[in-house]
């Protein structure tokens, strides 16, 4: 499959179940995004969620209830099809993980874009920092933490931050670059002291892989998108519908354009 | 009185109600806020509007429903009392103006603080730019617009924008100091233009005061916090509470730090 197709190309093939594999690495560029789907009645709190907690849950579009498309971040959109492949959960149980979500789709659903690292990861690769999970191609590291999320009505949970080694000579740089990005992650949360933030074990990822952190390295610590999922998935709600992890859907927004999209 | 109050004794004031007065040039470089209080079955609708026009709509904190506390923008603060004026809405029609709601309050009321233009103008002015309307001791002079804001389910409107004139030669530090407040508005939206934006006479502002334009100078207009309040009204919310023009409340976070909040 060429990496040469459009967002809205992407989407298509989403669409009619003929793409159904992770979306790391296609249409680069482009902003790709996690999805939480909850019934209007959670709604609220989790947009109130993401208020007190912009850093691991940065909004990037909430639809009208029960509305399958986008205004901002894509045209030529179906949310109930074009990502490659869902989650479905009931009282906190995964029960099916469909390439498609229309059987399940009720007319108080609220659909909540949300920031993803890969928008951040190509701006750092861009400034010339490695990205060593992805050199080593595996999942990137994320701990749980002491962090504790503000919370709002039904969700409270820990902060889950991603980890990257960067070369000392480096961490101001990824500090800059990333400051350029609030509405992805931003700025790192804790730069070379994982034991400030209870993590114990850098080898011992609660999600994701291990990396080799190299003599001179730092690990750096962001606020992660796993965040918001794990507080949902904490209160157990009714229902609740997620891509599959690491099947995001491709925006039609790029990359550097995503600070003026505020 | 004296203007080395700290926010805590100006707010203990107000609550005493031995302050009554317009807060501008109080407690200089703390971060005064302006306040929207809508009942509950209201206020998802609301912060989805904030969401999605953070220009004109920066939401510094939302309150737990019923709540007359924050958790982030001052300890020691009763909501209730503490802004040195009120303003009650009935059906959209201005009911009261009172210096406490401790009568008015009810327990699903939500209250939303809005970052207010004082905390940018304070940075503009000690980057060395004059602002017009303070220099002429008048209020900034503000303008409705043909930019229509994102609704969200009952609200919706046109942007409302203030306007300051700035040398030709200052303009480019306006953006990139501006440009380090998005809390409270952010980049300018226009620069130069005003037909642009549907304003025909800069001589007569739809709010606040004209004020001089030398020769050299453009008008810059920015995003302005006016546009949720006429938003809201627009729509006739059942009941809705806000400060009074220019009575805000006097917070414990310092304008420096405002974007370290985020």
């Amino acid at each position: 499959m060429s990496e040469q197709q459009t967002p809205v190309q992407l989407r298509h093939l989403c669409r009619s179940n003929q793409f159904s594999q992770q979306t790391s690495g296609r249409c680069p560029g482009y902003t790709q995004a996690n999805l939480v789907i909850l019934p209007e009645r959670d709604a609220y709190d989790f947009l109130l969620f993401a208020q007190r907690n912009p850093k691991p849950c940065p909004i990037l579009e909430v639809t009208n209830s029960g509305s399958r498309r986008l205004h901002d971040f894509a045209q030529d959109v179906d949310l109930a099809r074009d990502f490659p492949r869902y989650r479905i959960y009931q009282q906190g149980k995964l029960v099916a993980e469909p390439l498609a979500v229309v059987d399940y789709w009720r007319a108080d659903l609220v659909s909540f874009l949300i920031g993803c690292s890969f928008s951040f990861e190509a701006a750092l690769l861009q400034a010339g920092i490695e990205m060593r999970h992805i050199t080593e191609q595996v999942n990137v590291p994320m701990y749980n933490t002491n962090i504790v999320a503000k919370t709002a009505g039904r969700f409270h949970g820990n902060y889950v931050v991603s980890m990257r080694p960067i070369p000392e000579n480096q961490v101001v740089r990824a500090v800059t670059v990333t400051e350029q990005l609030p509405q992805v992650h931003g700025t790192p949360l804790q730069i070379g002291n994982p034991a400030a933030l209870g993590i114990t074990d850098l080898a011992r990822p609660d999600y994701g892989d291990a990396v080799t952190i190299k003599p001179g390295e730092v690990p750096v610590f962001w606020a992660c998108g796993v965040t918001p999922q794990a507080v949902v998935m904490q209160s157990k709600p009714e229902f609740v519908i997620t891509h599959a992890p690491g099947h995001m859907l491709v925006t039609d927004i790029k990359d550097q354009d995503l600070k003026y999209q505020l």
